[in-house]
């Protein structure tokens, strides 16, 4: 099957956002064996979009159109789909009723009129509901051809492609794509490709692509089958062997499982509780661990720090380390990480302390991160010195920080 | 000028890569004034690119192709456009000297015969040398219409652009587009349309787009004009009329500028500080405020209190409270926003309490969130329910809990 992608919205047009949707929806072609040949994008424009329309039409099997299905004037996806297939547009009751629930639920007392024009679907088509907005997607065939609209923002778009057209494309191809994620920290990119560079010149089906984000590197083996079994039998011998090379860094080999998720594992696994103390990720770190469903039951509390007088107040860190090694050094680390256990009278403590930038404190170099990780009086603190600008740096000592305690609560 | 911009690489079709340069590209069309109608990426395939590049001569002045200009069999960009185009390659001394010097610099004692082919350059062309890799960028005119050929490496395209392409593409336009925006925030995207339909209705220059986000609307208002003070006269009419429409609702006119940004701000006019007490937001609240650069005088400490107890031990709300509200309540915002500014001796604090799912407590739907904010003693508390994953539900908190914020401290 062929597929053409069609991005609607002079926003694009006009480079204002990247299209991060438009390599999603290629990844999840790709791995359900459909051949996406064009990527257009269009803008909010009738008479060009019915073009583009047409020109997929009379080239791919399956056209997916993201972008302007919202409320306003500006939104005419669905009209202009509706004309170019010679449909018309039809109000969907249930679409409309989930509409007033929304609004209701959001206790908006005038709903603006423009809002019902988002219950209107082409007649004959598939509705896929949205959970996470007004706008539901549609899907109509028409002699042989496929078309798919869906909604435009990411946190709308992707949720329904996961939990709802993904699963309905699958049972529109005969061979399927199945992949395995092999997720690996600790290691750089280039280290990690240089260490299987001989898998992947020699790989045919499965294939491994290796995706590196940060303080992480990700492998995906991917196998082309008509059945999960044989699917998971030509991954079977490659992911035994990145097991064999990667060894200990490797902590999950599930996609969906974060490095947050295995540590918030770990300490239910183990009964821990945990708290954290931050200064320069100023909560960062206790939000993604506190971002894993179910953290409430190890992470009762955690401490921002910012100050050198939280620090001593909250921590008990000494004036005697803050003069002597200042804020930023590994015994203040050690010091904060042992005093937030005590305050929270937590089994584990990480504390983060560092110079996220852009000023620097005249001593280290801006970037220059400790992390410490204490777990029944044993601690552990490493020094760290990111690349990058402040979002960056922080980033940087949020994953390693996870890092850390990861490896530190598994030995 | 209406440019059409083409993207060229299999690994673009494939989503492994996440297409940058397009909006790269389309944003420096867009500061020139040259309107781009359509952006097409093709795989490295001859005959569909060049029915890409026909259709693209038939409908737009000016064709940018990125990708495909390397050294490999796959790289076909320079030889398809040459072929539609009915021009000949021909070798360009100045370039193949230059490769020379390449690869001398990088002491490869084997240069690869294939890398020669980027000597080659299409008769009659204009060349862009590359400074950070082997292919140059080719300009070349036909019948009045523009082509334009760019490496695809960002970081051999954008220098390029910035310091050649940019500058030559200059000299054939004559006008520019000036842009202003405006931010607002507390109104939902298609009731701040309503606001403004009779502005957009009757908009030619300058135009005014809306971008979503959460919990804020986006006003670019853009003029195309010749000089700069002609750009910002077309501009202010409309700026001004925004203002009035939408009055306190703005927290800013500078595209830079974030909600946090204005908070801070704020605190650091009044000589206020400020502390935070979250729960359901789990520090992310305390991370965007400390995200802003010399925050640190205004934010010294904050506390994630996850837990009952640790709502009772640090903020000193009351068993009462939780037994008879629950920890999701008016009266619990209430007394944690008091608790923690008293704990910090703070001007102002904020308190997050809410279900961010998956699970509810029996009480409120998951989506309830209770923001407190307390200046001076001074309390206000708001109910909101969101819509949305874990995710999701925390974000909209925290944009809110700056609102609310920002609002309060104007006041």
């Amino acid at each position: 099957m062929i597929a053409e992608l069609i991005s609607v919205g002079t926003e694009l047009l006009m480079g204002n956002i990247v299209n991060t949707n438009v390599a999603y929806l290629s990844r999840k072609c790709a791995s359900l064996g459909i051949q996406v040949y064009y990527q257009v994008t269009v803008g909010d424009n009738a008479k060009r979009l019915a073009q583009s329309i047409t020109t997929a039409l009379s080239r791919s099997d399956l056209v997916i159109l993201t972008g302007g299905l919202g409320p306003t004037k500006d939104d005419l996806t669905k009209e202009t789909t509706a004309d170019v297939l010679k449909k018309k547009l039809i109000c969907d009751p249930h679409t409309k009723e989930r509409l007033f629930a929304y609004f209701e639920k959001r206790e908006e007392k005038v709903i603006a009129e423009n809002n019902w024009k988002q219950a209107d679907i082409i007649e004959g088509c598939k509705v896929f509901d949205n959970e996470n907005g007004t706008a539901p997607g549609l899907y109509v065939e028409l002699e042989q051809k496929k078309v798919l609209l869906l909604p435009g923002p990411p946190n709308e778009l992707i949720p329904m492609v996961e939990t709802k057209v993904y699963p309905f494309l699958t049972s529109l191809t005969n061979q399927q794509l199945y992949s395995k994620m092999i997720k690996v920290c600790g290691i750089g990119e280039s280290k990690a490709e240089m260490m299987i560079r001989d898998l992947i010149d020699h790989q045919t089906n499965p294939t491994i692509a290796p995706y590196a984000k940060t303080g992480e590197v990700h492998f995906r083996i991917t196998a082309m089958a008509q059945t999960r079994e044989e699917g998971e039998s030509l991954i079977q011998p490659i992911e035994k062997e990145l097991y064999q090379r990667f060894g200990e860094n490797i902590f999950t080999d599930r996609e969906e499982v974060q490095l947050e998720d295995c540590v918030i594992n770990l300490l239910k696994e183990k009964g821990y509780t945990i708290t954290t103390a931050e200064s320069c990720t100023g909560g960062l770190l206790a939000a993604r661990l506190l971002n894993v469903d179910g953290a409430s039951s190890v992470f009762k509390e955690g401490h921002i720090t910012y100050a050198e007088e939280a620090k001593k107040t909250y921590l008990n860190v000494s004036q005697d380390t803050l003069s002597k090694y200042s804020a930023v050094s590994a015994k203040t680390a050690e010091e904060m990480a042992r005093g937030a256990a005590r305050l929270a009278k937590a089994d584990v403590s990480v504390s983060v302390t560092g110079l996220a930038g852009p000023k620097g404190d005249g001593i280290n170099p801006v970037g220059t991160v400790f992390i410490g990780c204490c777990i029944h009086e044993k601690i552990t603190v490493k020094k760290y010195i990111f690349e990058g600008n402040r979002a960056k740096v922080r980033e940087s000592a949020v994953q390693n920080a996870l890092d850390l305690l990861w490896r530190c609560i598994c030995s």
